[in-house]
């Protein structure tokens, strides 16, 4: 399997074409540049939370993002509400569980979101992603503590369990499918010095699934475009709040030419 | 009836001498940029939506915006609670119905305020403005799907019913008044690309409204404002990042001759 | 006493070293520029409010900040439990009383929380330091409109009934503790018209108090730090959109002679 340049540019051209609705329930510190990175590639973000709502936002997206960030109680219940409506359509969905291992709250809702109604793509750093099935890793706050190898037997370990495609991020983005993985290479460190970057790169898997039959594939495209626009912004800026400008500006202006230049993915 | 460059130059400067107390009822995604789009004309902008203040805050304001974006059961009693003192203290109320058609709540919810005490202005995009009052038309989530022309009419309508300014931005703003309508022509395809910019246009308006007595001629000229805005940013920016930056910059030094050189209004 | 350029950017050496978790209960409208300007001077942000988790994360953080900014009843109820778990942990805690002044609810509230649990250090503008304490004074929304001088006095009263550090900031900032005051002169106007860089400066002195010993040690050098990336990055800007954004990449970027040629501290 090898998923190349063209193809990846195939999707951002089928996103910019269809501009699908991707519903997102996340939070607060991260929903305008969710917004804007979801505008910038081309698909149509929606922001619902209210439970009155979110089923018939559900009902007119083509793919779900939930992000546990700021999570609260009434926040949660609409998120299985959305989740169990979206499994119902059969749109993708993709779960983002922020800072679970920091916190039993975190840790147990996203358990209990993902026990109801498997996502279609689960999207983590390697201690968030350890913290949903082993109750003995630590997460410092929500940044990653924890080895990409320990976390990759977890997430296989969800994958077979759950039926979804995992993506552990990190300085290598790994993509755990069912009896299949792939690392994306591409990346750039100043990227960890903005806030929601990984909400952002949850959001683009939305915006890929939307438009791409096979979630794992729809995964390793977004993590691909993630990473070679953080590079491109990376290359200028002069910090991490210019790289959030340019950032938006280069998903804005992608070229195929651009993904064939820098694309590293690995089987 | 003309509205000049020099006079909405004179409602600029009324608004960085006077400094307006904007007081904001709005959503998550879009607060931190309207509330630095007010500062960066000369408004004072405060964002309160508990139960407990809002009443006091809309004492000490020049003009209420309410905004739907991200709404929920809590922040609407507050909207209602905080447009009713509006209106005994006869300041302006800016209704933005963000998603109005896309779900049966919102819709209801935009209904509700109207009904309860009519707004000064409604600003909303073509498919909003429509679910106001037809029940056939449909929004594709935040965005606009209707014409304009169609919406036109019901604009007209809900002018008519609640002696309200109604105003339908898209590529051509159409302000609609008692017998009058007229067309701003400014603006940027770009500006659809950052999100929440519609959010400011509506507090732009709140904060032309609080210094220019014809709600009319406040919501004119903030559209002119925003989309000559919206025009300069764009000639200066590689993507939709680099606008949201020019835009506030670019409002922070907004002349009368950048406004002379390109506007655009027509009767 | 006296606080050097060499001192300032040790404790900027010891938050890029450690990387303390700060953890913030704050508005929606500065909560993604404070997570950005905690995460580029390397600290790092973890934002939750929920009061099923609130006292844990408090637990993994060397550092809380508070920030009734949009506060609400959930929220408030979380801010109390936060920061009671804080002093049985004996970490810094930093309160931004945010519109203090400006309402009951407010003023109450703020009130409330410095009499339950004292806060390490308090930072607002003169009006909102002055609401803690004095019923006469007048908030103008979320700006000053109070002398400093009337609100120092204040100050050293709080900071006497409360044993706690007081900082009023301004043009001039006054940092006032047990029988010392000092004043940082660095800063730039531009800065007034960037939404959240108050609640930034509060957010930098959890960042600095997590490292430094001396609360007041800790405040002055926080807020040093705030004018003087302030000044940079205004002095590279054409308005309030770039200066957002070069102030996050002056602070990722700032060294050790770029305090040492700006630094304007006087006791």
């Amino acid at each position: 399997m090898k998923i190349t340049a063209a193809e990846i540019y195939k999707s951002i051209e089928l996103i910019r074409q269809k501009s699908p609705v991707v519903h997102n329930i996340t939070n607060y510190v991260a929903m305008n540049n969710t917004a804007n990175a979801l505008l910038a590639i081309g698909a149509s973000p929606v922001m619902a939370h209210a439970q009155e709502e979110v089923e018939e936002m559900v009902n007119i997206a083509s793919a779900l993002v939930i992000n546990i960030g700021t999570l609260s109680k009434l926040w949660i219940y609409s998120m299985f509400k959305a989740i169990s409506q979206a499994r119902k359509k059969s749109i993708p969905v993709i779960l983002d569980p922020v800072g679970a291992g920091a916190t039993i709250y975190r840790t147990q809702t996203a358990r209990e979101l993902i026990n109801s109604v498997p996502p279609t793509i689960i999207r983590g750093n390697a201690s968030e992603i350890m913290a949903l099935y082993d109750d003995k890793s630590k997460t410092k706050g929500v940044d990653s503590a924890a080895s990409s190898d320990a976390a990759i037997d977890i997430a296989q370990k969800l994958c077979e369990t759950h039926k979804c495609v995992i993506c552990i991020s990190g300085a290598t983005d790994y993509i755990i499918g069912k009896e299949k993985i792939m690392k994306v290479k591409n990346g750039h460190p100043l990227m960890t010095k903005v806030t929601g970057l990984g909400c952002t790169a949850s959001a683009l898997c939305g915006a890929f699934a939307a438009v791409e039959k096979s979630p794992f594939t729809a995964t390793v495209k977004a993590m691909a475009v993630m990473g070679i626009a953080g590079e491109i912004a990376a290359s200028q800026s002069a910090g991490p709040g210019s790289l959030q400008m340019h950032f938006l500006d280069t998903l804005y202006r992608l070229t195929e030419d651009d993904i064939a230049k820098r694309l590293k993915i690995e089987e």
